[in-house]
């Protein structure tokens, strides 16, 4: 017996129900991870300047899924990887949907890391394993599969669909917000639903009202026109990599608090309520520590990991580089010290404005002898959306149909940049669905999707359409 | 007109005489040329396993040519690179000289700096461009071409001179370190002669009567097993390149002052004398800034360039690596950082010492949520040796003789480790005769020799034999 709810969706003309629909979910999970492990397979690195072709070919290949399924699909070019704007029919009087997702990945590197070939998609003790798998390949193909099932099915869809798949998601975003504008009328909506995020832990499934804001620098010192003998000039030049890492220090003391003047000035206290409610997850530090090989967590006092990662902002470094990295001695000053660093924010955070307080804190901290610079990557603010609101609601009750629990309602500590310019541009909600799990190693190797987890994504997306319709009458 | 004291010299039995013998040594300087970049092609890089042949094949030229010029010669067996060692015929009642050099080089790396191939030796504005030229083979050879030319022009040697040439000077000189009781006969001697330093400055020859030490780790911090999403782990672990980052700079102060308690504990204060003979020395920091492209020399306070770089100790990171190195950004927590570091010691210091007072000390600052493991390369003592010896007054006469100049007599940053084994096995004298310049770029891309100070060596070198001898009637 299906769930009374799901008979109060559309027939088709010709008779079929949504139950048909369910069904011919079911029937098609082979395909759909046929599909999935095509996809993975084109190494859409977009921060590679020699992989423009594979992302083009990823970005070909939504394309042409979309067509094959009827939608109307248009690629639009930018100065960068292109975007895919794809939309089912106008229903008048219908809530219209945005789905928005990226078909481009993180670099794959370390590759000696990886078990199996980062994109050699492959399926060990039921999670598939590549490059792209959670982050978002996986993720935004539950709703496309989700549509196309739909239309191929014959069941009236209650709402208008779009879809826009871009292909810069990992480097910032930035052609698509600047062209946002433009294509607002194309992609007006009255919800962007985005699955990009995680269950909150295995099982338990999570509906993510806030994400952290970023903000990614990389910060150069240079000392000495070359590389030089660390016996012969050691103690007459300062030394950048010395430089580096005492800049980098003067950023966060030793408790994990970012001492950049002015950095907190923005930052709200979490309320007792939105802390209460966290405490009752059921996660311990001691799982989620031995989850990622760590003997203990780390972070600012005062605060639970959760809080931390979700509310607090923070800094990390992302890479280090600097004179010798092979085997063996080389006992060198180096010319020049690299680090990629980064920063997460929390709503009211401006990213312009870190980038000003940082430069302040360096030019008050660099010491003499050598040159810096900040060349400034992406920022991004953070957001917060409501948790009682139809969309919600709707999403609600879609996950615990099929997933067979309840969601959460929680907050993540990544950043999807363009998530705060469409609630500023387009004027419209927000529902965050993360089908996958916490430990999914996005931007990590061996990043992996349980296949299952696939499969419900599928199934909840299918359902999700049904609620928002019922929701909105 | 040829200085008076060179007629004092042997004469052969057929009447060839010490002043035929530099005129050879001035028709044959192209000969030399090309047999010192024939011995330059060869990337005798002793810390790169993938280069063992070519430091073999290194090794077997150097033995070939003593073999050619009718030395007694033979390849020693390491655990690792060859020795060669070599001797003229003794010489009954006068002294007995060792030659001390190295076929091995450094890495070449960073390749693209290079202006020519690094083992495609270059000759550009009287400069000869190559990994090795200064450090050590054209050093060294100048004493091998000296030493054959005095066989082959015929002259009787006045003395007896042996040559160590080995091959991982760059890596420590670990097995030479430990097979020298075992060698101490062969290589008994009243002098060790090196020329792996530099003039004082251009045009201005030095005698080298101080060494630093040296002391080489890698540090390496490690974090989650596995690079985590910066976002989703952010502020929940610790960053294992912050903690790397925090490591480093609790070593050193931001004026160059040395963290590690006991650090400075045996390091004498310099002496009035001593300071007063520097500081007539002709070098400016203006001169020497410009030198090696910074705006400003940086170091402890109260020392001046030269005593800071020649009878200071100091600290210096080699190399740094963690996380994302390539293009673009990567917005990871990495799992693991990398430093390789090296102090530079003063005579007294003892690096062993120094190895467990820095396992202290990083104890001592390890910030929690990470662990670190320290690896201890290589550690050799400074050693300071006498300026009015026999010998240096030998050396003092040939280098004015060759190069026009009195030479001064200074100390070096840099650390020859074997140098005080040798005092203390053989209990011999030492002379550092350094034919470079300071800006020869040794360890550094783009290392050269001047073709001219390669010459001078030469025949500074021919005239040693004949000063040493003289001195010691």
């Amino acid at each position: 017996m299906s769930d009374p709810r799901e008979n109060s969706a559309s027939t088709a003309a010709d008779g079929t129900s949504f139950d048909q629909l369910l069904q011919a979910i079911d029937v098609n999970k082979q395909r759909y991870l046929t599909d999935l492990v095509e996809w993975l397979r084109i190494p859409s690195v977009s921060s590679d300047s020699g992989r423009v072709a594979d992302v083009r070919r990823a970005c070909d290949w939504v394309h042409e899924k979309f067509a094959a399924a009827g939608l109307k699909v248009q690629t639009v070019e930018t100065d960068g990887h292109p975007l895919v704007i794809a939309e089912t029919p106008a229903v008048p009087g219908a809530p219209v949907v945005l789905v928005y997702g990226h078909y481009d990945v993180q670099p794959a590197e370390p590759l000696d890391q990886w078990i199996s070939g980062a994109f050699e998609p492959t399926i060990r003790d039921g999670d598939l394993f590549a490059r792209g798998a959670t982050d978002d390949k996986g993720q935004v193909l539950t709703h496309i599969q989700s549509v196309c099932q739909w239309l191929s099915t014959g069941v009236p869809l209650p709402l208008q669909i779009k879809f826009l798949v871009e292909g810069e998601e990992e480097v910032g975003s930035g052609n698509l917000e600047r062209m946002l504008p433009e294509l607002a009328d194309r992609l007006a909506c009255h919800c962007v639903v985005i699955s990009d995020s995680s269950q909150y832990a295995d099982g338990q499934p999570a509906i993510t009202y806030g994400l952290r804001g970023i903000a990614t620098y990389e910060l150069t010192v240079r000392g000495p026109s070359q590389d030089l003998h660390s016996g012969s000039f050691g103690g007459a030049v300062k030394n950048p990599a010395i430089a580096l890492c005492q800049l980098l220090s003067s950023i966060v003391d030793s408790q994990g608090r970012i001492q950049i003047p002015g950095f907190y000035d923005r930052v709200e206290p979490l309320t007792t309520e939105q802390r209460q409610q966290w405490q009752q997850l059921p996660q311990t530090d001691e799982a989620f520590a031995s989850g990622i090989g760590v003997n203990e967590l780390f972070g600012e006092q005062g605060y639970t990991t959760d809080e931390r990662r979700w509310a607090r902002p923070t800094f990390d470094i992302n890479g280090l580089t600097s004179g010798h990295q092979g085997e063996g001695v080389k006992t060198i000053i180096p010319a020049v010290a690299h680090a990629k660093i980064s920063f997460r924010l929390v709503p009211n955070q401006d990213p312009a404005e870190l980038t000003q307080q940082l430069q302040q804190h360096l030019t008050d901290h660099a010491p003499p002898g050598v040159s810096w610079t900040l060349e400034s990557d992406h920022g991004a603010p953070g957001m917060l959306t409501g948790i009682d609101t139809p969309f919600a609601k709707a999403a609600e009750q879609a996950i615990e149909q099929a997933f067979g629990t309840k969601p959460v309602f929680i907050r993540e500590g990544g950043s999807i940049p363009i998530v705060t310019r469409f609630q500023s541009v387009l004027d419209c909600d927000c529902l965050l669905l993360g089908w996958g799990l916490s430990d999914d190693n996005p931007h990590s190797p061996n990043e992996k999707f349980r296949v299952q987890d696939y499969y419900r994504g599928i199934q909840a997306s299918a359902r999700l359409w049904n609620e928002i319709a019922k929701q909105s009458n």
